[in-house]
């Protein structure tokens, strides 16, 4: 690696004539290019971003997950674990007493920076309570990043009323995630009614047929409301990011 | 085999002291057993249920059809045959004027026998202009086996108001039939706004990760609304068929 | 939400003068339209069908079950909990003693409310000993919701002989729910047999390339017989609920 | 259906004491609620947003495709026609002269509107040439619609050099569509370059073990970079349309 | 059900001048046919052929195992239990002292009739020693319905030395049954080396793309020798069944 | 390659002290092994085991087809070939105008070699019309390879009295070949009613969830009957072959 | 881009005092990173190795595939199209009239280099005769690329005679490359007879459950040969690509 | 079996007049041919290379680990031991004290012959440290048969900077190993970098669609990079093996 620093000192030392041009020119072919190229990204992405440093949590040890979270929160960086069962927030907790569980959303949450006024609104819909891990993950985790987050549960297609008694508060969010899981016909109905992105996320909520959440994935593919995108199933967080990207790149063009 | 005659001749030869009682048993014992307890079953089941016969034409020439068509409506039955096309039906009018194509669904069908009055009512819903050839397919052999049908074309759910604006005429129905392709997510919405039994139908529409119709037959196998069951991809027949099975049990009822 | 009162209310005011007709056109037509229009709805769907509440108990604790059935036992309704193991059972029977638990079908019921006379005629068929749960899961629940149940086990259709025994039994019932692993042939076969709907339900029974209950699930759908529709894999619960459906409709008609 | 007219003539009939309020609230409660509720529904909702018309054109025949069209553009909507081919154009064309087709994205535009500034900045990336249909029927598409679109082709990930030559062009970009077939890598590196939402397309391009997109398709939900989402295959309209919902949101906040 | 005494005594009374012909003939109509026809058919098949009962315990206690075999037992037939752990086998063995347990074949056998000579010569291979378990299966079966078994056992296709050496000896056998997991490829060459028919059984060994045993099962289902047909996954049983029954055909017709 | 005759020379010459024992030692271990090992199998198989010789025609020319054919009954083998059109064989008469086409099988026969008396017996059944063209391939080979064959079309399972009355007819084979599309529930059901051993042949008959056989064949491969193995979709050649093996080997015994 | 004369000029201005050091650090920041570090790459990967330019037909006209070879060409490459017909190669040889085209292989070629010694030597295998077209691309494409190819063709597992009079042959080779289709038994079998590298080509050729080439893929993947990787179905230039690789290090390595 | 000594008596015996040549020739035709032909062979194939032994641990317990392990240990060669556990180690460390456990890899080596200069250079990649298993597996097996093992790790697509900064490095690699889950997308990056062969190897890493590791391999199979081969889902061992059989290539000519 070549730092800004060794650069300027080589150059400074061709100018004073203690090494030739040609001798400059051949180093820097020979350099990795990312040395200079790519300063920029040297900075972890999250943390130029302002968004949180994440951990999955899934197959790696109570230890494991609080160590990881340890050196990340050292940073001064927000700091959130998903897939984290109790006994990993125990142990982050021994270490770091203002992180916070969130039961449904199986998240350990850190936040340390101070708080910005709320990206803009964001909506999550479940369609059953059995997809509410999934939902409260995004949830949780699109707060971490800075969004306003309206939870709409329990509002599967099957029970039409329940869903349209909400269709104008989620007619103001500016992003819709939408968690279902069966048949994920949620999304499709939800799409037809909100002139938003909507991102969908199957969930392995179901038995037989369901396959582990491919018939909710295939569903979602197939919609034939036009402004729906998918997630992988499960994947919560996934949908939380890209929507806390789209809320950025609103405020982003705001305070340009 | 066996004829009842047969039977009654033989027990009339015992009756008379010409075969003992023993070889009757014996003889009896060794009959394919099918020669007396199927005697019900040799009458066509088709023809038995006063049901018109069905020929399923992919596959066949316009020559086999009409020639089968022919030979079945020699019977006196009413005839209709599935997945017809236009050269089917010019081979089939040229023996029989009076039967009728009907394009949308490519059927072809004839009426010999007086018509009763309709078994009772079905509803039979599109998500999509593409699912009618499916869906009228559904409606004209369930027509054709007496039901009166309602047709409600056009309503897929990311357009709920149209769908919400049939309500109350698909309540009035006995069964729905409801035809829908890509995500397949119609019979769900509608399972819920119903208190009667729903034959979902997957149609091949779609692209992509449609799969050929597998995405919305999964859906349909996972759907959130409980009062559902499903028939093959694009088996618009099928739904039919089992749609006025049950309009014949209601009205074996109130007749009996 | 506005309730038929303050609808009133605002009428009223309208007649006296207070308000004009035209500022009551606006409301309403502002008004979430669900506010009027789903009065009806609102009365939940299996209460004003007279059906039981269902929990499905997969996935749920022996508290979590027995907190939704003593809450909805609370309303008066017959309650009945699927896939509810003895921990569960003996959590609800500690607050409500009539419940029942019907082990091979995995379900606790409680019936509350006065029995009507049987809707009409079910027949459950189960293909081999290991398809039991699925079919008392179907026969239970049925008969929780009304119909007269005829259980026909163990006829698979290697040993035709026992299937054809039934013949006239099954030939009687105005549903037939026909539950089969492995190959699931059963359907087809039974649905050559009967002149009524079929609801086939494949189970999750067999090895190998059982795939889970894939094998049956795809040789249902395909059945040669044109009176079967399809229930997802090891759904017996969803098989009554359609079937019920069907008797209700029966009913309906015979005392309209 | 009841019109605002027929609405405001019964409550001056109250009014004037012809009928009681309870009438009136009897016939409001019994009235199909969309008659009141979704008046603002009923406007199209594509002609709502400002949004042109389309056709999916795949299975019409370019007699079906003119009609539409033309009967699209009598509304003085923006049309496009998607999957259409030159017959199809053609017989539109003959029509509507001013209309225009697009070879490579296989799609026929009319602008009738004017044109607002561009809506912000759309990248489409394209993995090879292959993709060049997809990746055109997103950025005509988007264009339509009113994004500025950035045009990136041939950066697959086997030549990364060419991909890096474009960052910091992709990284001006509000909203990024990304089309690739064979294994559909493009996303996952494009999207750890930039920080926009990232919507990747999946292609039907490649052979063998490619089968029509799926592989591309897992690939996509699976990627490693968190600041994704996918449409289904070849699906460049639908991603296209969300790219369009995503900047729609940031000109409304900015116009606010 | 009418038993053949019955059958005598009606036809006695009828002869007695009690009951008419046409009595008789009515009431053997109505029959269920296979009160009469399926007389032999009732003797269970399994006795019949002379073959053992058999129990598949996957998924019963050892309690029911042990249970079925006694009842089974007690009929004086062979028994044999697959799929067997130790547990049900010393359930067994309490009430059956002489029964015998298979470890490397998960089985329990009981021999308890007269001993045949040999049905003919059967092969058993195997080609890892993961594979055991299903090829023991196979060979203690088919010794248990009489067959004289020769195994040859870890003759893989990458070690072909091993399988070559073999070749006489399996080129003896009048049936070969072909145990492999993995790519399942020893059937294909087996095949080439025998004149006899060869039943492949894939096995569920493998991990990654074997897919449980379904990389196994397409391979032998296209194999290119054409002396092959194929079990399920990991069935042993059933290819030793289809092995007796060529056996048994073989000394039907020498004893014939 | 060493002919008999060379090794014969070379031993004499060692005898006649030309050359020493050690050379031949040496000479012999460097020989390709199949050198001496595979005379027996260099007479090509088909010839050996009197079979005759097979074209798969399918992707082939009728020029190819003819060239093959021709070739292959110079031997004076009988010949075969399979998936063959009315234009193959027209090119095969032009050259052998004794060869027979057998237009429900698509094959081409010729028979020059005296004919044994038949094998023995084999049952070949189809469910539906339409699966006519894959029997009549395993019929017409089967017959070709010598087996005297049943044939015992149109017995789907939906029609169950039609199979019953083939009962003792089918009985008698000893082998049986079952082919059946859609649900493949034929072999199962046969399966039940002979002590034989049954090929089932899953066709790709059937539409939809069919999957071009798929459901047929997991159908079959979890059959409960156990005396069933199965071939590939569509292989009725492949059954045909195997059939002929056993018959062979029952032969075999015979006149051992 | 920035050359590295521009690099150097700017340079010896710094030197010259024209412009500050931190300036140059400046700019050289700024530039697309790849201007510098990529200079080696920018030279084509397929000219900077020696190996030809290659084309993928498939889905391109005759003159596209003509126009592409010859702007090729114009280089001084070697070149070569593959899945190319023979208008295709009609269309190419009108220009280039020294090209060849491989109807086996369906590929074009044109040597212009002066060509080297072999690179090494590479055995193509191919289990059957529909398998040549794989192979023959294999083989062809690898001699465009160097290597001395040995073909052994139609070596199929069931008659392993063949394969292993082959068996000194292929054990000379420093890699191999294997095709087949149906089961893909070949490559595992080879395996275990070589000490090289083995490239295993899943070829489409089968039917029914081969699910064009997916079966032998699958098959490949498990094999119990440790000593084989796979490429895609029918790619048989990729397999070659490979070969090509591993023989240039070979040499790479002799000559350095 | 007939060992040489025998064989050299026959002959010896030939000479002396006491058998004729004749009778050699037969006795010599009647072999089994590979007791002559494969001599060479006999001679385990691991061995034979100078390969180690390797024991696949999965569904092995600890004593038979330790057993096997042990047995092939005590002819002196190398012996490794995969995906095996520490109580796997501990028992074979009972036995073999010099026996080394490699955590990350979970994998048991003993080094017992004397160590040559390695093989040739190998590079070991992998996306993430979930991969990490997989990619160790691959390293220490490859070291262990002799190659110079660089690794690579964390560097996944997301994150290019840290992949191209190590561009040089995995450039001087002979063959490069490249583990990755999820998307699989590592290897076509990387095989756009290099000009060696890439062996690619997809890991069960993800969740949801990543389907147990299916879209990574399906992603790999589609490279657009020519120079890739797949292995199976999380084998490193036999990547490594295949990288070991290259290296031991080039040595083999460089040494020739």
């Amino acid at each position: 690696m070549m730092t800004k620093e060794e650069l300027l000192e080589m150059l400074e030392r061709m100018r004073a004539g203690e090494i030739a041009p040609s001798q400059v020119v051949e180093k820097l072919s020979n350099l990795p290019y990312e040395d200079i190229g790519f300063a920029k990204i040297d900075h972890h992405r999250t943390l130029r971003l302002g968004l949180p440093e994440v951990i999955y949590s899934a197959g790696k040890t109570a230890d494991q997950v609080s160590e990881i979270f340890f050196r990340m929160a050292a940073s001064g960086a927000d700091v959130m674990a998903t897939r984290a069962d109790e006994e990993a927030f125990a142990a982050v907790k021994a270490r770091l007493p203002q992180a916070a569980y969130h039961r449904a959303a199986r998240m350990i949450t850190l936040r340390q920076r101070a708080q910005e006024a709320p990206l803009g609104s964001l909506a999550v819909l479940a369609a059953g309570t059995s997809d509410l891990p999934v939902a409260e993950e995004a949830a949780i985790a699109a707060e971490c990043m800075g969004a306003a987050v309206l939870r709409i549960y329990d509002v599967g297609v099957a029970g039409l009323h329940r869903l349209l008694a909400q269709r104008e508060a989620m007619q103001q969010a500016d992003v819709v995630i939408v968690c279902a899981g069966m048949e994920g016909a949620l999304p499709s109905v939800v799409g037809g009614m909100v002139a938003a992105p909507v991102i969908a996320v199957p969930t392995s909520v179901g038995y037989g047929a369901a396959f582990g959440g491919l018939a909710a994935l295939l569903g979602m593919l197939n919609s034939c409301s036009p402004n729906i995108t998918v997630a992988n199933i499960d994947n919560g967080f996934g949908a939380a990011y890209v929507a806390a990207m789209i809320l950025r790149r609103i405020r982003m063009r705001l305070t340009a």
